[in-house]
């Protein structure tokens, strides 16, 4: 990735774009998101910008609707294109974690119950060793009192971040969730297994006493699940051909 | 709107039926109804009148099937065409609501548990926060005795309607709920995360205590979300296209 | 119906042959049957005999694989075809309960905990009125001891019968369900919502007391819902269309 | 099945390995497996070898992508294409149990919460009657310490098969399951129906106390239903039709 920061980046990778219009799709083929919610990545040619849909239902975006932002969350190319209230979750991110190159925001359903009721999400499983010692937690309560719920500014922004610190996923109270990861293919598997895994966590503890992965063996499950990722992405991404 | 009252108007717009039978298919395509339920909107040029499929299954509804009721639920244009018996739910809540422009009526499973246990939904998340502080409950043998649950006349169309008071959703016991709104957008939406909301309520309550929206929290998101329904109908409808 | 008994019948209507077809890919296609179940009718022309298909998936059966049983369980016309092991459901049924015109065995999945659990069924709202003060159970132990828990001779048939009684539905626990009605149209419309049922009551009863229809409401429901039947029949046989 | 062991075979029944990628699809088809678990059959003409598609999703595997390896788990023709991690689930099941002739390994999700709870898997009905006395279980940790859960080596696939023992399913805990059989017909029946039962056990044990089929129950039960495997196969094989 190139180093350049603030500069206007030229255009990005023809091929970037494509897959992220394919993982807006993918996630939406999974059930992560709905006629909400939204995937970006950081620019192939500026660390300082990322690549995000104009405001529309993942579903149907293609790659002539992926816009450039800086992390400002200023488009560059929005022309008269409506872009999403919440961009601000991705800018800020992307400035507070430098390793992360993707970003999911999404009310992905299984998940609510866990923001709702304040209860982490956990790894029942070796395919959501990426959740660690757990999800973290944000109440916009905290920084904004009571609001519309959603992230539609740069201090909202700043203050998901913070409460992201270094994990995968964050759950946000009366909202949703947010999951990052270091490639488009790596933050789509996080959604959907943070979905799948909360699932199953709710299922379990309806079932009895539940022994989650300790996080050595989460550690362990993440690196190698890591190397199969390619095989996940040909399967959902031939679901969801352009 | 036109302000006409009972004189009878002319055919409405054409394209409110178009949109009208758009309503009926991506209602059933969502799993708000089935075979059974309807979805009506105010008459374009008299606010005395409104729009209602003829008595079919909502995913087969077309344009040619639209009818026009007067409040008191007698058909304009019927002709030999069934009615629905329960068209005294819609003409009642017009009467008593003039800020009503669309009512859907629905079995809509997963808001049932919450009808027959007079469980108040409650918004979990910003995506519902029309329910405010709460659904409205309607007991019909508190008006009828025993009955067959349906609300199949005037009188009981107008105890619904008063148990609805100012809410935008009422569960009724025994039998369904239903749902207003202002645009077939905005009480389609509704409807559709009215069943959201049930379903990750009744996961919420077993995994803990849960934090609602407060009032303030749901009026904000409520007007916020109004601003996004273009965005949800595009999807919808693109899934259900004549 | 033709009031003959025991004489060999002709060929029966080719439209309800046609019907029964469709039935079968409807109970599949709305998730009742799996590649196991089966539904049956009397013969138009025999109040002794009645229509079923070979043994094969329900979701496969055509005109050209229905055959007439006696009541007995012979098949008049199986040729080489291999027929159900549990053809005693609908021969017995069909003797002892002679206003009963078509049956439904299946596992439809969200009866069975009912079933194992021995819980009745209960309507949860008027589309399940048809289930009146409950479901009946039947114990398969109390009659073969230890078995296969299949009905597959006349003793089990009968024994089934009597568990059924006058009721609409019975829990075969470790099995499944037995459904009766008047008409395809009826009992498959009882069979849908019976699983319908049994998915809300489950979810209900994790919320909190239930108010279920009484007895007189379930049977003002019930006569209400059968003059509704061609509407969802519509419905369904278009979904399956042959 | 041919009684030679280590030698090399010839190629593989070209029809044996079309069903095997017909079982892939079907896996994929039910919701056994996702884009991760896989399902072997013995080799037809050596005891010795198994067939098992390369590293890639189920849902994809056509019969060029079936490769045949030896029970250490050396493929034989896989030239540059990757192979599973765990084929050592395979091989040492088909060393430790010579009935078994169909091994599938999946995170079937609705048997996950089970696994992570220690809660055995018992037949609720008949069509799991294959379950007996309930399934075996895994703790990986008593063996290799914390892990990344997969059995990656001959050591691990001795220590699962011995766990195995002589059921037909084992759980394991963080992981999935695995299921086997005397044919694929019947692995994937099994494997459906093992999904299936827990669906209905953690429904079922919310209910109340629930009377599951005794062994001998069980073994009639299963007996029975393999002599219904044509049925389902013809039924998943032509939804899934190469």
């Amino acid at each position: 990735m190139n180093s350049a920061t603030s500069s206007v980046p030229g255009a990005p990778d023809r091929a970037l774009a494509v897959k992220l219009a394919t993982a807006n799709r993918i996630l939406y083929n999974q059930g992560v998101v709905d006629g909400f919610g939204h995937v970006s990545v950081r620019h192939d040619a500026s660390d300082a910008h990322f690549l995000l849909a104009r405001n529309m239902a993942p579903a149907l975006v293609t790659p002539a609707d992926i816009l450039t932002f800086d992390l400002d969350g200023n488009a560059l190319d929005a022309g008269d294109r409506r872009v999403y209230l919440e961009r601000f979750i991705h800018g800020e991110i992307y400035r507070a974690r430098p390793d992360v190159v993707a970003v999911v925001h999404s009310h992905s359903p299984s998940v609510i119950p866990f923001a709702v009721t304040r209860t982490a999400l956990r790894p029942v499983y070796h395919m959501s060793g990426f959740l660690g010692e757990g999800s973290a937690h944000f109440e916009i309560r905290d920084v904004a009192g009571n609001s519309d719920l959603l992230i539609r500014n740069a201090t909202l922004g700043r203050a998901l971040a913070a409460a992201l610190g270094s994990n995968t996923a964050v759950l946000m109270r009366g909202h949703g969730s947010t999951v990052v990861g270091a490639s488009i293919e790596q933050v789509v598997y996080r959604a959907i297994y943070a979905a799948m895994n909360a699932r199953l966590q709710t299922q379990a503890l309806a079932l009895g006493a539940v022994t989650f992965l300790n996080v050595e063996e989460a550690g362990f499950a993440a690196a190698t699940n890591d190397t199969q990722l390619a095989r996940v992405w040909e399967l959902w991404s031939h679901a969801v051909a352009l």
